[in-house]
């Protein structure tokens, strides 16, 4: 469950600190990481995107900055008020919340009126400044949101006091809620997870009962993944050893995919350290696939103007200059030639599970 | 399961019918109700969107209807084989197994060249004409597809021989598939459905344990449904009489959510019969609502065109004649405002699910 007592400590001790400056007659201001590009930095050791050092302070004596202090504390009182009283806002709950109309008189005794917030999007990064304040996800907060994740496996969890067994949920499977600290994972026993992208592939998959046959935890985040299924991941392979392959369409996409899932997300760096699997493996679709397999043209879709600019713009990312994926993305702008990962299906319908999956595991013929 | 032998016989008899009018030296068709939107048919009684009578031939001797009558057969072949095999291809892995190139003369003796499918809108549409042909849906003939539904309750549902507790998912959710006939609900402890149009609300009710303090279950389809969040419901409906009650946002495209949860939609009328509730209410959020409940000024939202369009286009829909709604809807043009549900949320965390949830019910204030 979510830890109340922790969450108000965290953001009462910040509250605390604003208060104490006030009762000084100091400025009051608050000290937040910079989440910018700028500070974010690309941990070559630890293979993954991390969060700079660099902090602001945001002061209220600032016309620039007043707004923003006002509302992070405003936010900070609403989600305070949450975990005492037990509810579980969504983010657009907590904009809505938070939304009111001050009315006030200006210097020269005119009235006025001023939105706390305008836009979703100015608490949405509250919320996130919140988070890097605080050390604590939104989801550890108890702040909800939308979340798409899928899982099967044979793999015990444990939640408000129940056992789940992931092996016996039928044609269905377990949907991962946004907070995955609210489960504990009791016990795994299967050799690796595979994650898909797509999940029309996990349903096939999980028909198929391809996860019971080769032994494995099945999961989709269903295209650019949400936190709760990267946390679940990422737990398997913390906690349990297991190795992470993942599955995307070969596309600039999918490997965008694949490298959030690996190193984390440039607007999210600092989730990685709890988010990201440093050692997941791209089983594929590679482009070089394409040519290896010999997948016949008609099954070979033509890049877009947008898929090339994709791809050059992982070329310039500092986590996509390994050999192999210069070469991959090198041939894939020079071929200008994608495939989804149903066009194995062209082989025959076992094809990809019993051919493409197990061979690129058994030799290695993956990216690590 | 997927009754395969059922499928593969119900293609077999169409299949047969074409053989022996080859064998005969007729030329061979296939007859296919026709799913226009002029065969679609606004049942007043049933109150549900149904297929018409019409049915159109589709012959193989027809420059027009060739490579249609083809492209089904081979759809049907494929379809076929993979219930033989034990496969569960989803709709893309259709395209691309039933994707090849013929070579052939022309009666000038050249070699040409065409693909049996250029795009994948192609085979499904030529699986939706399989679907009603047969009186099968994709997903009873084993067809896969990405589905997104999440409920959660007291409930008891088996599949493939596991009983599985729905009140026992800790915070996360079972996750529903695409095919629920391969689910048998077994146990329904429960006062009625509600069906939350966001997947964000859904995840907050869960935890909240709003279905268990409610005696409900909890559902979401996230956004439009899917067939398998569809197709639950409305068993929870037929098997255990049940009432559905629909919560949205309050703009045209919630209550087309709404209306294809009860009446079900224009594009797949056939399905209405075994996939709408035509007994489902409207709990909120109405236009009326935000009137009623006095939603201040700063958490209303200015109608784009777009809604104001959609809002003509469902007064134009026979299904939406009824006077509540067209109060409702001229209500819309009049003020052209609209309001998420979480604006609600203005009135503190717990309005909407100890007020406005309980005493639309309560009050039956409804649009039944």
């Amino acid at each position: 469950m979510v830890d109340d007592t922790l969450v108000i400590s965290k953001l009462k001790e910040k509250a605390q600190r604003v208060f104490t400056l006030i009762k000084n007659g100091s400025p009051p201001y608050l000290e937040i990481p910079v989440r910018t590009l700028s500070n974010t930095i690309w941990d070559e050791k630890a293979k993954m995107l991390r969060l700079g050092d660099r902090k602001a302070t945001r002061k209220f004596f600032d016309v620039g900055e007043a707004r923003r202090f006002m509302q992070t504390l405003l936010v900070m009182s609403v989600i305070a008020q949450a975990r005492r009283e037990g509810d579980y806002p969504t983010i657009r709950d907590i904009y809505y919340t938070a939304k009111h109309t001050i009315t006030y008189q200006d210097h020269e005794g005119k009235t006025q009126r001023e939105n706390t917030f305008d836009e979703q999007s100015e608490s949405d990064e509250v919320i996130e400044d919140i988070e890097v304040m605080t050390g604590l996800f939104r989801e550890e907060m108890g702040v909800m949101f939308d979340a798409k994740g899928r899982i099967v496996g044979n793999m015990l969890v444990k939640s408000k006091e129940h056992t789940i067994d992931l092996s016996k949920l039928g044609v269905g499977a377990y949907a991962i809620p946004p907070n995955v600290n609210d489960i504990e994972i009791v016990k795994v026993e299967a050799d690796y997870v595979l994650v898909v992208e797509k999940g029309a592939i996990f349903e096939r998959l999980n028909n198929e009962e391809f996860w019971k046959k080769n032994n494995c935890i099945l999961v989709t985040g269903k295209g650019q993944p949400d936190r709760g299924t990267r946390r679940m991941i990422r737990r398997l392979w913390e906690e349990f050893g297991l190795p992470v392959y993942i599955l995307t369409d070969a596309d600039p996409y999918g490997f965008y995919i694949y490298s959030v899932y690996k190193y984390g997300s440039i607007s999210l760096s600092y989730e990685s350290e709890r988010l990201a699997v440093p050692e997941a493996k791209f089983l594929g679709v590679t482009i070089s696939d394409i040519y290896t397999y010999r997948i016949p043209k008609r099954y070979i879709i033509k890049a877009t103007e947008r898929d090339l600019k994709r791809a050059q713009e992982l070329m310039n990312y500092k986590w996509f200059q390994a050999d192999i994926w210069k070469k991959e993305l090198q041939l894939f702008l020079e071929r200008q030639e994608k495939v989804e990962i149903e066009a194995f299906s062209g082989f025959g319908l076992k094809f990809l599970t019993e051919t493409y999956i197990p061979e690129k595991i058994r030799k290695k013929k993956y990216i690590a």
